[in-house]
């Protein structure tokens, strides 16, 4: 294969963004991801790409739950934030508000339009990310008028 | 859950389309799908929700291949002819020209900027849509610099 014609074919494939997070015992972790689909209407399924060797990704692992949170067009900077390692304060996370979401515990940033929450039904391990496939337990919408930010939005690239 | 909340928030998920195709013995199968992502650099995967009950599914479920045919900005019809079952005739296919893959004989759309081939290497059954892992294994571009045709610019949903 052509590795130039590979990245440039596989970019070509269309991403929102999410801040991933999830939560085990006293540990929180969140991270900027955009790998994510629906998988199935009934049961309600999501699966997502998640970097092996990240935080977000270690404590799945643990809790076999994560939760999503939909970043809104204009949200940029706070999809930024997240590509940082995890730093817990005092209610924020990466200086973010969070309250904990009700079925796994898992970090809902309450600047962010909308968050569901999933548990883990399989997974398939062997790439640099791991596919987790997860049934969603709970939603929230904070705003149901916001438009999502879309990857191709802001020039960021992450796929190829 | 909310059914109303569980729909607005899963469409809040940005997609966008392809047309998936399939070739086992003398069949080919053809349909338009959106749950497809990336899920990992190396080896190169990709994930995709395929209906448990479509022609695509069961030509994957014999061959365990598949050929991913990205969409244009413009080509929305070109999607909605895919919704369709499929009908082969003398060199098209729903009456739109192709070619079959060289690594797996997945038809390959001629008129559509981009492709892939994919063989299946995981699988998780259990909703109505089947998840396929699987790694792109050949690439082609027919036009570099296509932008690809978002579901957000049609109107159209598929997930909730």
């Amino acid at each position: 294969m052509d590795a130039d014609a590979k990245k440039t074919v596989l970019r070509k494939i269309t991403y929102g963004l999410y801040v991933l997070t999830s939560s085990a015992g006293e540990e929180l972790a969140a991270g900027t991801v955009n790998w994510l689909s629906q998988a199935s209407f009934a049961p309600p399924l999501v699966m997502v790409g998640v970097k092996a060797d990240s935080g977000v990704h270690a404590l799945i692992e643990r809790s076999r739950a994560f939760a999503v949170n939909i970043l809104a067009a204009g949200q940029k900077d706070l999809a930024s934030a997240f590509f940082r390692p995890t730093e817990v304060g005092n209610g924020d996370i990466n200086g973010f508000a969070y309250e904990p979401g009700p079925e796994t515990g898992a970090p809902l940033l309450t600047d962010l339009p909308g968050w569901f929450e999933a548990r883990v039904t399989g997974a398939v391990p062997g790439g640099d990310h791991t596919v987790y496939v997860a049934e969603v337990i709970s939603v929230g919408l904070r705003d149901a008028e916001a438009r999502s930010l879309e990857m191709g939005s802001t020039g960021w690239f992450y796929g190829g």
